[in-house]
C-alpha cells in the first residue's frame, strides 16, 4: 500500500513511508470503531519507524504485532494507519523535524504537543475514533490538553508493553485518546481486561502545588471546573502533593528516565550516529552522561516518592492537578523557551503520576482564550476503571 | 548450522532446533572468553524458542539482537550456542518435559534448577566462561545454588531489557553466571557499564527470617561461611527482614507476577492453545485468575516493601541469606512435592531482592553432603560492582 492509500490524511497526522492498515479480526465492545497507532508499536511484516529516519532505515521488518493492537482488532476495530511520533518518544512537542508536525485542529497554528503528537491529532481532528499512543513523562497527557481530547496513562505495568519500543521501563505505559468519553471508557475495558466500574471517588484533593506553578490566568481558567468537579464528592481539599517541591521530583524523575533511556539506546545510537532534531539531541547527549551513584541515589528517591503517594491517595481518592502549566505553544517557539517554559514546568506536573506508577486521565474541560487546556484526575494506583467511568459520567452530563 | 554443530553438548545445556552462535565483534574486557545465552534473548535472524515447541512454531525469525549480548560480541566474546529454558520461564525447576534437563554437573542426578537451565548448567559444566540468564522470581540464582556456581540478579532497571521475552517486567532483570569470580566481576563491568568498584560494605546483616526458614542441616552447612564473611565487615547483627513474614511477601510477589505474565502471555496462549509440562500449566491457569482488585491490593503492598527494604539497607550494608532452603533435588521429583518443598520455600528467600529491586550474588561458599549451596548476598540498589568486588576478593582468597 502506497502513500497515497493513507486516508483522508488532511492533518499529516499518519506516517507515509511505513504505512500499514489493519482490518479488525473479532467482534467486541469496539465494533466499528477506527483506530490509529503511534508509530512505536510493531506490526508483524512492516517496519516501525521511532519517528526517526535513521530508527526506520537500520530495522528490519517486525515478526510481531504488539497484543495491545491486537486486542483493539480482536474486539472489533479497524485500524486505519499508523501515527506520526517525536524521535525516539524523547519530546513533548509533537515537531518532528524529519517528518513535519501533525495539525492540532483545536489550534492549527499550534504545535500538537508529543511524544505521542500524531495520534492526538487524529483524534482531535476526527481522522480515527480513538487511538494507541505511549506515555513516559507525559506524551499521552501533555497532547491531549493542547489538542482538546481525553488521554488516559494507566497504572503502571498493568496494560503489557510487549511488542512497544521500551523507552524507560521504570514509566513506559501504554496509553490512549479519544473524544467520546464512551468510547475512551470502552478501550480502556478492553486494554485494562476489566469491566466497567460503578465505583466512585469520595474525596477530592485539589493539588495546591501544582496550581500554585501554573500562570495564575491558566488556574482561573480551570477554577470553575475544579469546582463542578468538587461537588461531585463527599469532600473536597487543597493537598500539597510534594513535601520536597516537584521540581526536585521532576529532576529524580529525568535522570531515572535518562539513565534507562541511554541504556536501551546506546548500542544504537553509537553504531548508527543518527541524525537528531534539536531537543532530542541535548537530552540524549546529557542521559549518556549520568553516572551510576547518580543513578542509584534517584531510583532510591523513586522508590520513597512512590511509597509516598501510594500513602497519600486511598482508593476513593482523587487528586486534581492542571494537565499543563500552558496552552499549546506556538508552532517553531524557540528551542530554550520550550525547553524551559514548557518542558520542564510541564514535567513537574506530569512526574507525579509517573513517579507514583498512578493512573492519570486528562479531560478537555477548559479554555482559555479559545484554547484547549486539559484538567488532570490522578487516582491510586489499580483506579483506572473508576478514573474512565467517571470520565464518562461527566461528559454524558456535558452533553445533555 | 545444525545440530551437530553444537560444540561439546555431552550436557544436553545447549538449543538444537534453533542453534545459533556468533563471534565476537569487538575488543575489550571479554577477550577470549566464551559464553552460552538463555533462549529468551532475541538474536537477529534467528527464532526464539522461550523453551516451548509451539511458540518456536508460532514465531518468526527475529530482526532485533539484544543489545546486552551484542555487548559481550562487542566485548570480545565468542557466543557458542544458545542455552536452554525451562517453558515460558515460568518454573525453578530446570526440568524441561520437551527438551529434557540439562545435567547439573555438580550433581548430575539431581536438577540443574531453572529457568535459566541450560546457562548454569553450561557454565558448571565447563562448556563456557560465562553465560547470560534472566532472573525473575530467581531463575538465575537459584540453579547458581544448586549447581554450585556464581549467579548475579543486578538492581532492577539498571541493565536493558531489550530483545529480551518479558515475564513480569515489575522483576524482569538480565543476569549472569560464571565460575571465576574476576570473569563474573568483568561480565558485569561490561553489562553495567560501570568501572570495578573499590567500595567496601561496613556492616553485615544475617537475615534470622530467612535462616530460620531452611532445614537446620542447611543453616549449619550455611554457617562457618557466614562466619568467615561477618569478620570482613565492621559489624554484623541478626535482622529480622520482613515484619509481615516472608511467606506474606511470597503472595504479593506472585500476585503482581501472575498478573504481569497473564497480561503478557494470555493472547498467544488463548490464540496458539500450547501444551505445557506440569507446573508451568497449572501456574499460568492460576495467573489468567487474578482479578484487577487482588492486582491492585498487591501492587500497592510491593511498592510499601520496596520502600521499606530501601530503608532497611544502606549503601555500604549487606544482607546475608540462604539463597535457597535446601540442596538441589532428585530429578523426577513427585510434581506437588515440588511445588510446595522446593518452589514455595525458595520464593520465600527469592521474593526479598525481587520486591525490592536489589541486586543479589549468589556465591557457591557451601555444601551439604557434597551438594551445592549458595550464600547469597543482597545489597542496596545500585551497589552492583561492590559486590561484584566482594566475590572476586572472597574467591581470589579462597584460591590462595
Amino acid at each position: 500500500m502506497g502513500a497515497n492509500d493513507i486516508p483522508n490524511d488532511r492533518l499529516g497526522a499518519f506516517c507515509r513511508e511505513n504505512h500499514v492498515a489493519l482490518t479488525h479480526t473479532g467482534q467486541g465492545a469496539l465494533d466499528g470503531l477506527t483506530f490509529g497507532t503511534k508509530d512505536v508499536f510493531h506490526i508483524a511484516g512492516t517496519r516501525t519507524g521511532f519517528g526517526n529516519p535513521d530508527w526506520l532505515r537500520t530495522h528490519a521488518e517486525e515478526t510481531l504485532t504488539a497484543p495491545t493492537v491486537q486486542s483493539m482488532l480482536n474486539a472489533g476495530a479497524d485500524m486505519l494507519g499508523r501515527t506520526l511520533s517525536d524521535e525516539l518518544t524523547y519530546s513533548l512537542s509533537g515537531e518532528n523535524v524529519h517528518y513535519g508536525t501533525p495539525v492540532n485542529s483545536a489550534a492549527p497554528d499550534r504545535i500538537p504537543g508529543g511524544s505521542s503528537n500524531g495520534s492526538a491529532a487524529a483524534v482531535a481532528g476526527g481522522l480515527v475514533d480513538f487511538s494507541l499512543g505511549t506515555d513516559c513523562g507525559g506524551s499521552v497527557r501533555l497532547p491531549a490538553s493542547y489538542c482538546g481530547i481525553l488521554g488516559m496513562r494507566p497504572t503502571h505495568n498493568r496494560i503489557t508493553t510487549e511488542g512497544v519500543l521500551p523507552f524507560a521501563p521504570s514509566f513506559d505505559v501504554v496509553g490512549w485518546f479519544a473524544n467520546d468519553a464512551a468510547i475512551f471508557e470502552r478501550v480502556g475495558a478492553v486494554l485494562l481486561d476489566e469491566p466497567k466500574s460503578n465505583d466512585s471517588a469520595k474525596r477530592m484533593f485539589i493539588a495546591s502545588d501544582a496550581f500554585s506553578l501554573v500562570d495564575s490566568a491558566v488556574s482561573e481558567a480551570l477554577r470553575p471546573s475544579v469546582e463542578r468537579l468538587a461537588d461531585r464528592f463527599e469532600s473536597s481539599e487543597e493537598l500539597q502533593v510534594s513535601p520536597d517541591g516537584l521540581a526536585a521530583w521532576f529532576e529524580v524523575f529525568r535522570v531515572v528516565q535518562g539513565s534507562e533511556i541511554w541504556g536501551n539506546r546506546k548500542a544504537w545510537i553509537e553504531e548508527v550516529q543518527p541524525t537528531f532534531g534539536p531537543g532530542i539531541r541535548e537530552r540524549l547527549q546529557w542521559a549518556s552522561t549520568i553516572d551510576a551513584a547518580t543513578i542509584a541515589k534517584a531510583q532510591g528517591e523513586h522508590t520513597a516518592i512512590k511509597a509516598y503517594l501510594a500513602d497519600l491517595l486511598g482508593p476513593h481518592d482523587i487528586l486534581c492537578l492542571p494537565t499543563s502549566p500552558r496552552v499549546a505553544p506556538l508552532k517553531g517557539m524557540d528551542t530554550d523557551k520550550l525547553e524551559i517554559e514548557y518542558r520542564a514546568q510541564a514535567m513537574c506536573l506530569l512526574c507525579i503520576a509517573g513517579l507514583g506508577g498512578l493512573p492519570q486521565v486528562s479531560l478537555p474541560l477548559a479554555s482559555q482564550d479559545g484554547l484547549p487546556l486539559g484538567l488532570s484526575l490522578v487516582g491510586a494506583p489499580g483506579s483506572d476503571m473508576m478514573l474512565l467511568a467517571l470520565a464518562a459520567d461527566l461528559f454524558v452530563e456535558a452533553s445533555i
